[in-house]
């Protein structure tokens, strides 16, 4: 398995040349557009990787996955749900006019900058700081990684630049979707954002949810199946952005990608995958990511259809 | 098992009371509301069936799955989504806002009326005729019954009425998704819609996409494995119309809907299920037909994810 | 004032070069982009021009405002603004978009193509042929030339590229807004905007209007001055496409364009403007024309703020 | 006069019962919903007024008159319109997704509340308090009224609930349009709208307009009379709302309302005319307001087509 890693990642590292890295913050544009890495957990407890799979990177939208979990685990899907839609969409994951036109005026789903915001703000906890803490914790508990943190460089620059994000946060704030402080809720959401992990941990959060919600590594059950289950569906439907359709018919297992050059996979029953690759395609998601993982679909053959 | 689907259909019967069978042309109309019933049909040839699973419905947008395959049997993937996108929409199936503010300008995919329209412009054919003569036999193969035919009724109704795929087409036209005379490509669209089927022909279209392009009942290849993983992944993210993610969250498998009340269902290397309930939701879909596959679903466990 | 006409003139003949003639027929694309004329007729009966003022142009979209004249003659003003509203917009003059989303669903203003189409679809007339018949004779009477015709080319042109008209028609079709039958409506809607005249000819229209409803040259009276005081205020905030906003702001008086590149203009109480520069500018004004309009402006004090 | 004011409002006073006030806001719920004054100042310096004239209301939307004026005695016309359009709308006057649909995005014109947002960005000052200072010292003068202030139970509710203009705000923010501190700026854009005036000072802006810039009662110019051309066609074409070319076609001259119930309304080289009545119709205009104004312009025949 390592031996075929290796081959896909050598196959279509030329792939980076063709992306480019997220410039909407100085910190992100200083990534290394030629990295290109991929870690594989089993469900059996196995861990397979290559490329640049130890190397650090924000998770930036890939913790809309976590951050729906737990706002699942905290409420319930009635409640959530009844905040943000599960519907996907062709529009661009921050974009404000579907809030104004849609009826009813709630966020399409909690995959895009909107669903996600509101998601956050979803989480228990009586303050901002404290909504953060239980996210963090939650992640290393996934990873089995208790090193897990926020990249405070990133997290700044978000906050600072981070005005289309203010101008979903208050539209919402004006329908009553959001109840608490804004910028508190947001808060939240830049640093969740500017979580740091690699492939490898990834490639576990993935695992689980391959596992239905059961860690492989100790067999403690970390949501229930039905919230896996949940979690799997809408990132089949909605997780990479506008080209969500194109990832299921080409790839065909629930993903979640972010503009760090991540994404995150889970294939049911079987593994988790992470990958990473900075350079971006025009919709957002790593170029060569993809291209890996298009091989390495057709390789072991992972579409759940 | 036809004890288990007599007992769905029992109670989920009620929910016929909560919606409203299509009014937009007089022949829908007349359908009788309280109507229900289902068919299966397993991959290993067993059919069950309980309810009105024997009244026959015009197929309506359940026949833009049958089209899809054609097209992509006669033209490749290449061909037919360099003109009709496979990106899922929260947009409403007959949307043409869409089709002016998107980028480029393609439907978003087979399954939205703009969409279908395209897919049939692309099956082979020298004149309608032969289109339509075409898409009658495969559905009679797919089906395995050879009476498979075109209410007229239905279809004149829907030629005279049916201005707003008139905009859909003509809009097209102007853009350069259609090629050949819309009046030609509308009437076979029409006269596809107005294909009459029941509950038991439909869950073997639904048991030949399950069982991967192979007719249960007799081995024969029909359409390649890949064209049937396309076709069931784009059921599964823009089946249900703008209630898609919700149908996969809920219920999980590849489905189909169409306003005359027939819902199919394609669950991989298990079996195809046909529901049929006139009463339709809000959003164009049968009400009573998605609860029976709610309980469905939970009962036989068939969510994919 | 011949003189200071024909100074306007060569000053801007230069921004014939910066823009483009129509291309979406190919009969408009033979128009020679260098072609600048400009013709005054007051209401004090005095005729000046200068430049290409003797070269026939099809007037296209300025047919709209002869249309609304009549539908208004004929249906009252209640009857046409419940079928067309009176708003300006900021989208194209094509936009299909509009027509999905606003509520009540109707064009915004007679001066686009959906609300255009309306507009010739109330006019009075057993069929297509009476109605252009009508619209003939009117534009013969208010031209002062009984010479005024159809360009047959133009027209065929249209109506074989059509298909983004046909599609606001049959959208509208659908929606109830559009009774008789489309293609009668459309046929009548593309021998308007084939109708050929010349600055002069335009003029004389603009001197009408800008005389309250009254022939300047004889004394009739062929329009009520109430409708001539809601078509020059429509012309105000309307008649530029998404340009009308700056044309009042700079120029600061009624007008009208169309893409064969000619502009109607009506100064209140004092004269009429034809002018023809048939290269436009982006978004569908002639370059050129425009320029003129604003120097002339200037120069005589003509806006009416 | 006074007895032909008088008549008007009273005629006009029942339509008063068919509107609702504002109720965004708990202050401006408050308001009296059978109000209904009007105030004359003629450019000749003669007043007259009837009804309630001396009732005090918040202006809201008509300060945006007052700070474009500002901002373009500051900025002159090209920078100020590079940064917001001057086309009109048929978009609510708080749309958002005009601003990402848009090419280029930048509002469509300063009446709108996104466009008023940079209108007031744009005015001079080293911070907010100076620019309300001056937007205060400029209206006191155009009104002739010292006593002219910022209601602050208005202003401190607009600034608690203002989220919708947050998130234009913010938007704005995130593409450039806004380069100052957003909260400053919006504090600005809540003051100004929470100026309180009676009919009688809303008069004395339009008589003000009306004599191109020179206030009556004095002799003074206060701007030159290409701002007040420039400020008065935009009242024409954008400043009722989405009602604009209604309120064009029907009353025929320039005027801008506010949800406080005011209207300012300038007749050119005639009068200023001030009406109140907090009574809306759906729209956001008054609705005994603008009844008003349609019997005041037919008796005097005020309209400028």
């Amino acid at each position: 398995m390592n031996k075929l890693l290796e081959t896909i990642i050598e196959n279509n590292r030329e792939w980076t040349q063709k992306g480019k890295v997220a410039t909407y913050i100085p910190e992100l544009s200083k990534a290394n557009p030629n990295h290109l890495g991929i870690a594989v957990y089993t469900i059996d407890n196995e861990e397979f990787c290559a490329g640049d799979c130890n190397v650090k990177f924000t998770i930036q939208s890939i913790s809309k996955v976590i951050a729906l979990m737990l706002a699942l685990l905290d409420n319930g899907k009635e409640i959530v749900f009844s905040k943000v839609d599960m519907e996907p969409t062709a529009d661009t994951f921050n974009s404000i006019s579907s809030l104004e036109t849609r009826n009813p005026n709630k966020p399409l789903n909690p995959m895009i900058n909107s669903g996600a915001i509101v998601t956050s703000s979803l989480i228990n906890g009586k303050n901002g700081s404290e909504v953060i803490e239980r996210l963090l914790k939650f992640t290393r508990k996934i990873t089995n990684n208790p090193d897990i943190d926020i990249n405070y460089n990133v997290y700044k620059s978000e906050k600072e630049t981070g005005h289309r994000n203010r101008a979903l946060a208050y539209y919402m704030k004006s329908i009553g979707i959001i109840e608490g402080d804004v910028e508190e809720v947001l808060d939240v959401y830049f640093k969740q954002c500017s979580i740091e992990a690699t492939c490898k941990d990834i490639a576990k959060i993935g695992a689980m949810l391959a596992n239905d919600g059961i860690l492989p590594w100790n067999g403690e059950r970390v949501i229930p199946r039905q919230v896996a289950r949940i979690v799997k569906t809408i990132m089949l439907t909605c997780g990479m952005y506008d080209a969500s359709g194109e990832f299921a018919v080409k790839i065909g297992v629930p993903g979640k990608s972010g503009v760090g050059g991540g994404i995150l996979v889970a294939v049911p029953s079987r593994m988790g995958i992470g990958v990473f690759g900075p350079a971006l395609d025009s919709k957002g998601n790593s170029i060569a990511g993809w291209k890996v993982l298009e091989d390495i679909s057709k390789e072991l053959d992972l579409s759940i259809l």
